[in-house]
């Protein structure tokens, strides 16, 4: 994978104002504000936990992501002057105008933010990110925030959960892109399930702002665009390996045609020559990338057979076709065909396996649950606890300032993510330690950690980005596990 | 609605190079293209036409939206050498190099696009797009456009949903930015719920942006932030019409808050007074704005109470509370502790109404059907009419280039779309016509439009947008008829 240039580094801190300036919130952050500072407790040193209360996709588990994005955006957080005359435009005409001079001077120089690293698997409850400092501006973050790593932590989890159902070996394409909801939606899918544990993406743009392996070959138009042998230009091909004098591929090709139909019994007269066209001149364009889709008609009577006639003639110049592509019906009964043209073509095709799955609108629009539901809840205002009750108790949050710790056993297998306050004191390597396992009515189970790790780190302290991490490097590293 | 600024329609035109920049799209749209351009037939003249299969939401309907973007987008399509650079990166190393001096040559002065307006009514696998242009050009446009117009459309025709259910006097809120599937994820949704029907959006800046009416008040944290009335500060505010000497607001509530909690027989003991304190720092701050969230702790025995006793006091003050909200819970099980105090509050709560709905996840994010189906399929190359065949009958296409009319009845309303060849003379009015519905087995009815409308207009022509719009203009107006 290549390493974003630095290039792209100015271009996605730029692109961040674009993508999330300081009004892309929802207004009531705002007025609340106004409310805060003109009682006089805008600076009030204020704790905000951003959490979600369910595993996505009725699962296990999630992973957490987003950060890197949360970080650039606290970085340029600040209102132009155009800006505040807008909100000097929809807030009430008695608004008191010194608060808005108020808010042309903020920033996040007063803000701190411990979370949870980008990719780490996380669970329900947990406070993923503590957001400190003056209660104005604190306040001010939570819609921005959320709507960043509740995407990206959606669809980094959706894309593990086809990881996880696909195995370690198969390789995963991300095609979402058309599907998604909206262009940055696509973006943001492509950037998060490479870090889910796809492999590759449709996306150019993914590959070219973020280093992800970019893959793809050609649509049903391209086939349908051609109509016979005559569009077919060049009509020759060099061999690999042989002589210079270029071949008549398209001679070659039928000859092979004519064998695969005997072979196989097949008549000519349903075969496609459009389709067969569109394959040579792909073929003639990328001799060494040869994987055309081949439903575009079909696959028993037209596709497979001029797939075998190319892919042969291929073979006879050294070339090494790479495979077939089906896009759409039946994908078991396709299958079903392939196994006796493809013995003799490319020994990427061993056992007949699908190598690459691609992908697209259930993983990008999160079809089973398109949403997550973290939230960011006030839990202390200068050192005093606060806490929201609701009639719902899961929707009740826990007061105070809280430190988690990630329990290891003897093996190195995590076993147990610890919530508690933050004045209390760690547990101890070694130590018994009692605790209340989440919807477990009070039950207490006794533990012994042979490891103990703070889950969360401190990655932004009073304006600063804390870790000397490049542009996006630990932002696209895969989480270490998955379980 | 206040009308976009030309900055903004400048800001726009920039912004959708970020946001769409030519690489965001498939790979296999610029393999493709080198195929086409291998063999010489990039420039053919070629059209694609985009459609969906299915209404939404088992719907009887669509909106079509997205078409403004397009057009910006169309109008900006260019290459960069950085886009061209990546390109030849990823494409195979045997690529020749003329290829990408053709790439960042390539515009859109040779495309002409017909399209619905946006915002129309539309129905399944009528051409609501016609995109013709030079073979290798319109088959690079695919994904981009497929993306603008696929998230736009569902979420517009999901905000068309919720008007109709709402009836048409209930104000509607989106209110979804924290839940979107990302930044741009809201944005697209604020823009195009307006358009489908709401009346306001939580979104700053899709009111900077847009000029869409924004609206918010607070959250739950607002009231949480506060312990004691000691927080409250000024203490007093003047009268609207009277005395210029301020009152001792603090006090004039807690005799309204005894009075209100004997006449109902509520327990003192049992009222937030860091509730109360955040309903007075509020109502002195927006003494004209006095609309608080009342459940954060408990409706019945706190949130009710509180705010009768901060609105009788503004009242007596001569101001007029606005209402109250409620976020969570059984909504139903709340509202029936509404009726009685607030008889005697604000006119506007008569009947006991619910005036604004506000929507967030299930509206954005249109968890029923997170995806339109969108497809773009080529029907004619130089003049020959295109088909895609496939097993399932349903995704065949319908070849060669179309007319599609509206055809309406005597009182006015549009009751048939007529598809048929570009080719074939229009319908004519008062004449009888024989056509095929989708889907109905061949059988054929017979009709007669007393009007007849072509649904869709030439918006782009030669590189050129046709419409003599404004920025945002038509783009921003309600459709005329969801029915």
């Amino acid at each position: 994978m290549a390493a974003p240039s630095s290039n792209t580094c100015g271009a996605m801190e730029r692109s961040i104002r674009e993508r999330v300036p300081p009004l892309l919130t929802d207004l009531y952050q705002f007025t609340m504000a106004y409310a805060y500072w003109r009682t006089g407790r805008h600076q009030e040193p204020a704790v905000f936990e951003l959490f979600f209360r369910d595993n996505p996709f009725g699962g296990g588990f999630s992973l957490f992501a987003g950060l890197h994005d949360c970080l650039l955006f606290l970085r340029s957080f600040r209102l132009t002057d155009q800006d505040v005359e807008f909100l000097r435009s929809v807030l009430p005409p008695d608004t008191d105008p010194a608060f808005f001079q108020f808010l042309r001077g903020l920033d996040c120089s007063g803000v701190t933010l411990r979370s949870v690293p980008e990719g780490t698997v996380v669970f329900a409850r947990v406070p993923l990110m503590e957001v400190s400092g003056p209660l104005a501006v604190v306040q001010l973050l939570e819609t921005s925030l959320l709507c960043l790593v509740n995407y990206a932590s959606l669809v980094c989890s959706n894309a593990a959960r086809f990881r996880l159902a696909a195995g370690p070996k198969r390789k995963l394409l991300e095609m979402g892109l058309r599907r998604a909801q909206g262009p940055d939606g696509g973006l943001t899918a492509s950037r998060y399930t490479y870090i889910g544990g796809f492999d590759f993406s449709s996306n150019v743009q993914a590959g070219f702002l973020f280093g992800i392996p970019v893959a793809g070959t050609m649509a049903h138009s391209y086939i349908t665009s051609f109509t016979s042998l005559e569009e077919v230009w060049p009509q020759t091909l060099v061999a690999v390996n042989g002589e210079k004098d270029p071949v008549d591929i398209i001679s070659l090709t039928k000859g092979w045609l004519s064998r695969v139909c005997e072979l196989l019994g097949a008549e000519p007269g349903k075969i496609s020559e459009g389709e067969l066209a569109s394959f040579l001149s792909y073929a003639i364009a990328y001799p060494q990338n040869f994987l055309p889709v081949i439903d575009s008609y079909s696959v028993a009577c037209s596709g497979l057979l001029n797939f075998c006639a190319v892919a042969l003639a291929l073979c006879e110049l050294g070339y090494r076709p790479v495979g077939v592509r089906l896009d759409s019906g039946d994908l078991c009964r396709q299958r079903a065909f392939l196994p006796f043209p493809l013995m003799f073509c490319a020994s990427s095709f061993q056992e007949n396996a699908i190598d690459v799955v691609g992908v697209g609108t259930h993983l990008v629009t999160c079809t089973q649950q398109p949403s997550l539901g973290c939230v960011y809840k006030l839990v202390e205002v200068r050192g005093k606890p606060k806490m929201k009750i609701s009639e719902d108790p899961e929707k009740s949050t826990v007061p105070g300032r809280k430190a988690v710790y990630r329990l290891v056993d003897a093996e190195g297998h995590p076993f147990l993510d610890l919530v508690c306050l933050a004045a209390e004191s760690p547990p101890e390597v070694g130590g018994s330690l009692n605790c209340y396992p989440l919807r477990c009515d009070d039950s207490c189970i006794s533990v012994i950690p042979a490891h103990v790790a703070c889950l969360r780190q401190d990655v932004f302290t009073r304006g600063q980005v804390r870790t000397a991490r490049g542009c996006s490097k630990v932002e696209m590293s895969r989480p270490v596990a998955v379980s």
